[in-house]
């Protein structure tokens, strides 16, 4: 894993994923009490920024390799990243995915081509049930995280970001990013540790589910005590994964964490100054920024709004609240 | 009005006003049948197009003539726009506005550091109550859309569109345009002239309040029958400008019309494929867009998104009906 993998993929996703721009409003500075800059990954294609590690993983197979066919393991995000990449290289997709996923990612990821397979938690045996088909059909795995071409695509975005800070003049910040597995987190620190070293990349998770900030602060990857429980579905990961950890170790500054109730107070907040969509798990940084700034030094803080996949009524709830 | 009052006002919001980026996503093209692009002005600062308009006007007053401040009448998106161009110019703003505006648009006003003063509508001589106060305080009136600088201000998102669409190969569309009391489609319209003479502005209004459609269609200035019964607060402008509409004779196509419940569809379907907020009168032109295919010719129609301040319950209801 290095810069140059980052650079060869930004290279293979030009004209295919969005330059997305860093947003910010002077309502948000107010509540931040300093400058808030929000990467808006949300305005994506596909609505994540899993459509960047996707693409990489998927324009890197060995053409007679691709024509296969992937497959891929996702609650909704990679899913529609990996069914959109497949389909814009004309192959086909498999998703396996849980049947307690949003239902505006099931839907979304069938509307791009791919094959759903739905697998109730527990029920069976999500890995055999992969594993099988794969066998069957020749189709390649694209990890959601632990692969160094899906890191290398999450990482365009911290390019992306290195850019845009220095065209505003910003040298120094904290770049909070929500944290599952860690891909987009460690692809954002090992772009920035090479092009600004001033920026550095703290995660950000739900509270009680901060696999990573403990095992950041122990030196040991630590886990999850439970699978689920947060409103934040796209980040429930059990434990960091075996690339992620490292890199991070080595670039990361101390892991955050917010409660549910802050992740749909940002959604409001990036719905009323940003008019930008987030979903609970996408807004885990910007409310960091927002109502923990005592543990974030600096005049400027940059948040990656990373996702936006969110059902109307999980949506209609975060803004009845706020 | 000419090109090169665009292109003055494009290098005077250079590194001010935002470029709003053109996005896609394959649910919309499905949807509408062809190729659709919505260009985000609802990204822009303050949450719609016309921060660019009131920076364009303020920042062409001479410095001795800003410097006592300026006042403008707006249900609110006109208002936010004239309060952050005013505070970015550090000088006073005072805008009167409709008790029966949004709250949020009422509230992000002031939340802008403009002096805000509500009044009745009928109750009081809302012209007079602003020619008093603009002659003892020697404010210059901002106008909404019947002003050339705005025009101007306005028109820099045709140069973008023109540049975001050539880069993309388009050649030939139908440019779908909110409109009100024009300012925004005339400026694209001079702009597309000049710039992309393949590209065609086409007004879109709500149902029963289209003056501007039947007065491109008749060669004369038609008024509304009513001044409010549609959702779409922010357009609801009772007749034609002076200026604007002398323009889009001449450069723009037959002018739609959308019902408010393809505006609320429109903005579910915003918030669904390109997780964005949009309000009603912002969602006109993609609600013609997405259900008003047989009127557009062409394998490509580009929509402008102009707005996105809207009441969480509004918005809230919006996807609700989808």
């Amino acid at each position: 894993m290095n810069i140059t993998m980052i650079r060869a993929a930004a290279a293979r996703l030009s004209g295919r994923a969005r330059e997305t721009p860093l947003l910010w409003a002077p309502g948000l500075d107010a509540i931040a009490g300093r400058r808030l800059l929000v990467k808006a990954e949300c305005l994506q294609l596909t609505g994540s920024f899993k459509f960047r590690g996707a693409w990489a993983a998927v324009s890197a197979l060995p053409q007679d390799v691709r024509a296969r066919g992937v497959i891929a393991f996702s609650s909704g995000n990679h899913a529609q990243g990996v069914a959109l990449a497949a389909r814009m290289h004309a192959v086909t997709a498999v998703i396996i995915m849980p049947a307690d996923a949003p239902a505006a990612k099931i839907d979304g990821t069938r509307a791009l081509g791919a094959e759903v397979i739905v697998y109730g938690r527990g029920a069976q045996d999500r890995d055999a049930l992969g594993a099988r088909l794969a066998a069957d059909r020749g189709l390649t795995l694209i990890k959601p995280y632990d692969d160094p071409q899906v890191i290398a695509g999450q990482g365009t975005v911290g390019l992306e970001i290195a850019a845009q800070a220095r065209a505003l003049g910003v040298q120094t910040a904290d770049v909070l990013v929500c944290c599952g597995g860690g891909g987009l987190a460690s692809g954002i620190a090992l772009a920035l540790a090479d092009t600004a070293p001033g920026l550095r990349v703290r995660t950000v998770e739900p509270a009680g589910f901060d696999d990573m900030a403990r095992s950041l602060a122990s030196g040991a990857p630590q886990r999850n005590r439970a699978a689920t429980g947060s409103i934040c579905d796209a980040i429930l990961t059990p434990t960091p994964g075996l690339l992620t950890l490292p890199i991070l170790t080595a670039h990361a500054g101390p892991g955050l964490s917010v409660t549910d109730d802050q992740a749909l107070a940002a959604m409001a907040a990036a719905f009323r100054h940003l008019r930008i969509v987030l979903e609970p798990g996408g807004a885990v940084a910007l409310a960091a920024a927002l109502w923990q700034g005592a543990t974030i030094p600096g005049d400027t803080v940059i948040a990656v709004a990373s996702g936006g996949n969110v059902d109307p009524a999980t949506f209609a709830s975060a803004l009845a609240r706020a």
